[in-house]
């Protein structure tokens, strides 16, 4: 009997330059930086720049590839036409996302070219695309028309300008920023992998980007930053109910969670041993930009939260090393800039796109199909033709 | 340094009761049955009952399962309004099955429920539109209306129905029911490992079946049985100018590829050491059709350039085992279909689509999320803020 590596845990696929993530050290780099060194202080266009050319740009790149970006921002007519329809009959963002990121093979710069050039030149078109493609969707489900791109503003701070029709204050940008830095890429995650399965049949990056937008919509993988901060809320209105201190809401319901056999969203992830160091970056983001802000009492409720389940679990379960995963923190930022809870999946896709376009012109560079085994445990049969199976 | 099992070859991912393939020996059971015994025998009906429900229909389980096909095969107004625009814009088939497919959550026939009843709904529906999708588009670049499917025919002899807008014959039906029997299910291939890889996130069917789309599009899997034949078709014209008889024209022919490096489609294959058992069936099912009509001259020829390949590989690289493989048949029994070349990569999805659905329904039963790892082989780096960084 062949042994299973179920899951593929620990199993090494590839060789990669695009982020390296040590789970036991709680470290993270991506294009070579510490995440904390990088994430708080570069643009997007510039991390994306790091991972599609393997450096960082000068004045001077960094300039032509924010021209690039604006220049491809506008949808197809027909992915237009589309998500007004999908909007009208309700379909949920991620849904949406997956339908409108299909069609984005109408807005190929370069039909057939497959250099290296061209495939950079559809990274960049894609990247674009995503954050259109959510703000589009967000604003038609309710009922407003979709607003065209700015070109003069940066991606993330672009993205705002579509979902909310103003101009996003510069504090509100850099947090996001922050965001779409720290998640841009993670190692060979479910849906980085699945974009490399498909671009690894030499198929096309509108195809690869597809199935990484179905993978990422998976509650396992990408689909839970909202319920994260829904316990903190849930614990905050106990609080105000009871009259009860926060922390001791905390304590009663937490412990009501694990003993009812429940998951506490936000906390626990399969690689991290120790505190994702992607929480540290996108708490330290949350911290600056709730600073003066009336929300700062979230943070400090949700801080309280965290500590009060850190504290249970390490009470409950002694043996384990729990520790706030990126979901938990997420979650404060994003809503913290603005974002609705159900944005919040679409828009860790409209950063991680980044990450799954370079990880594709990895896998194109140097590629092999990817093409594992399985084992069989069914039956052994043999045909036995019925009178009704003979009739035909 | 850890060990990269690049393109995962020889590592087992899973278990399966769906197919196995012995590479080996040449020997592929498709829910149990020898694909010699049960292709040319059942119908894609019995086929699909078999893969989801793990045993042979009988025949009141056949009818019911006719039904649920007929009435799911009807698709959404937004994914036909799509269809017709991107005809328009002359996408590509399998460029316009991946959007089409995309859109498929419109149609969900049970929103919400993730019960195994409502999966296998969700696979029935899937199946069904996948025919659909390939036929609407076809018709649409080609400046024909579309043909509304009959709810009397079966699911492959309405496909040709709604291709061609005429009832096929008897003895079409049946060779192409014996091609989608063939290709249903073939182990972990890359489209099936993708559509299992969304899966284990815990995603959707349509996502999974999305991916699966995209990774069957790449020619390194699915999209390469069209060259198989013309090379037969080239051969033949040298023939017809030079006057010399057919086998010196592909002795002369297959030569030059040889010598400049070229791939002979239709030969060789990662798995199969041995001929894959597929071509055997998709072979004896093309002598059946070709049987009595015009055609069978180019299934003879067919033969000649075969035989001629072996040989001459045989010569030429005396320590490789290469043999036929099935595209080699699948051109020439989707050619005596009447099936246009560009059709050959969709038409196999729309079979794949029920070995896809029937993985996916596997996967969901005893799910473990798929993530491997990656190797970090890229630079160490740490932040310099440049003064244009420092600005923003």
């Amino acid at each position: 009997m062949e042994a299973i590596a179920r899951g593929l845990e620990g199993v090494v696929v590839t060789e990669t330059r695009l982020s390296h993530v040590d789970g036991e050290r709680g470290e993270l780099l991506i294009g070579g930086f510490p995440v904390e060194e990088l994430a708080p202080h570069a643009t997007f266009e510039e991390v994306l720049y790091l991972l599609w050319y393997g450096r960082l740009p000068d004045e001077s790149e960094r300039a032509a590839l924010h021209r690039e970006l604006a220049a491809q921002r506008a949808l197809p007519v027909t992915c237009r036409a589309l998500l007004r329809d999908a909007a009208r009959h309700g379909s949920e963002p991620m849904d949406s996302l997956r339908m409108g990121v299909a069609t984005l093979s109408l807005a190929d710069p370069c039909p057939g070219d497959t250099s290296h050039a061209a495939q950079v030149h559809r990274a960049v078109g894609l990247v674009a695309r995503f954050a259109t493609l959510v703000a589009a969707h967000w604003r038609r489900i309710h009922n407003l028309e979709p607003v065209p791109p700015r070109a003069d503003l940066g991606h993330v701070a672009n993205y705002l300008y579509m979902l909310n029709g103003e101009e996003p204050a510069p504090a509100v940008v850099r947090a996001l920023e922050t965001y779409f830095n720290t998640v841009v890429d993670h190692g060979m995650n479910a849906s980085t992998f699945t974009a490399r399965v498909i671009a690894s049949t030499e198929s096309d990056m509108v195809s690869a980007l597809v199935g990484a937008v179905g993978a990422l919509k998976g509650p396992r993988h990408g689909g839970a930053p909202g319920p994260a901060l829904d316990m903190v809320f849930e614990i905050r209105e106990r609080a105000a109910r009871s009259g009860r201190p926060l922390v001791e809401e905390a304590d009663k319901r937490v412990r009501e969670i694990v003993a009812g056999g429940g998951r506490l969203m936000g906390f626990g992830h399969r690689v991290y041993k120790v505190r994702d160091p992607r929480a540290e970056v996108l708490g330290a983001a949350a911290v600056r930009l709730f600073d003066g802000d009336a929300d700062v009492a979230l943070y400090n409720d949700a801080l309280v939260v965290e500590d009060t389940v850190l504290h249970v679990l390490h009470e409950l379960k002694p043996g384990r090393r729990i520790e706030t995963n990126v979901e938990f923190y997420t979650a404060l930022l994003l809503h913290g800039v603005g974002l609705d809870t159900a944005l919040f999946t679409p828009t860790f896709a409209a950063a991680r796109a980044g990450g799954w376009s370079a990880h594709v012109l990895e896998q194109f560079e140097e590629n092999r199909l990817i093409r594992p085994a399985s084992v069989y445990v069914g039956e052994h049969r043999h045909w036995m033709p019925g009178p009704e199976r003979v009739a035909m």
